[in-house]
């Protein structure tokens, strides 16, 4: 379980924040205020960017923890500023990449409880694939998806990010 | 592999069925074409609703397709219209969920070579989560986030769908 979720989930936290760098920069060409985008929405009852962030942010911490079973990093008050979020993505990352691979051995079959869930359970296996993962990549892609909106220009490429290549064996 | 691709691609290709025919119900108490939906978009340069869930099918097909080393079903013409739309998402979730879990048993090894990659190449494992998975959730996310845009009544767990629960055993 831990190399589906922590490779992954660090990586698009690592693109998020350069989403939030480019929209800064963005900013910049506008002469206006960058914290200004943390307020913008796609439509007047979905959250804006900050809660998106946010809930990445969050649904990562949340998922690694729950899988291998250790306590996430309390977070009373959500950050607000665009220096607190990409501090908070810089946290998250070294939380969920600090976590020994170990702990995840048993992760996939784990019974998880979650309050919604109301006296029911799923596997660690479940909540992963079924809930954590596409979840994250919900307010990951939210995310993105409001900074495009606003014109932030931003490729496919800074989406997916780095990928793990070798020189191929056979073409 | 097979758990971690075929089960929640093919959930969350039902869900995206199930958000266009909220918008079809959308249109009609507004009185629109429904296939109007098709050509929303979130910006200019951004795709509108209908590529995104054609990038949504095939991204789910060559995924499943690649990782269980099995021939894709090849379709020359992007379906244009909602009907072909989800006849497509049918079709697809038919032949993910019709590929026999034994032939992924190598695929988290296999390498992968695609066209963009130029000589190198990536391991089943690899593929799947940082590429294949983020990009389908990717255009799955962003149809979501086009219909909400543009007013269709979505709700999250509208998004996340179904979850495999069983009776807590420790509460």
């Amino acid at each position: 379980m831990h190399h589906t979720t922590v490779p992954p989930l660090a990586q698009m936290l690592r693109n998020l924040d350069g989403w939030l760098e480019q929209g800064i920069a963005f900013a910049a060409t506008r002469e206006m205020d960058p914290e200004l985008l943390l307020e913008a929405r796609l439509y007047p009852d979905m959250f804006p960017l900050r809660r998106q962030v946010q809930g990445a942010c969050d649904s990562a911490k949340l998922l690694c923890a729950r899988l291998a079973d250790v306590e996430a990093p309390r977070h009373e008050d959500g950050p607000q500023t665009l220096p607190e979020l990409r501090a908070r993505l810089a946290e998250v990352v070294a939380f969920i990449e600090g976590i020994e691979v170990a702990a995840f051995e048993d992760a996939a079959a784990r019974e998880i409880t979650l309050p919604f869930m109301q006296g029911m359970a799923t596997t660690g296996h479940c909540y992963a694939t079924e809930f954590g993962l596409p979840n994250f990549y919900f307010h990951a892609t939210t995310a993105y998806a409001i900074l495009r909106h606003v014109g932030v220009k931003l490729g496919k490429r800074t989406y997916i990010g780095h990928m793990t290549l070798h020189p191929a064996r056979s073409t």
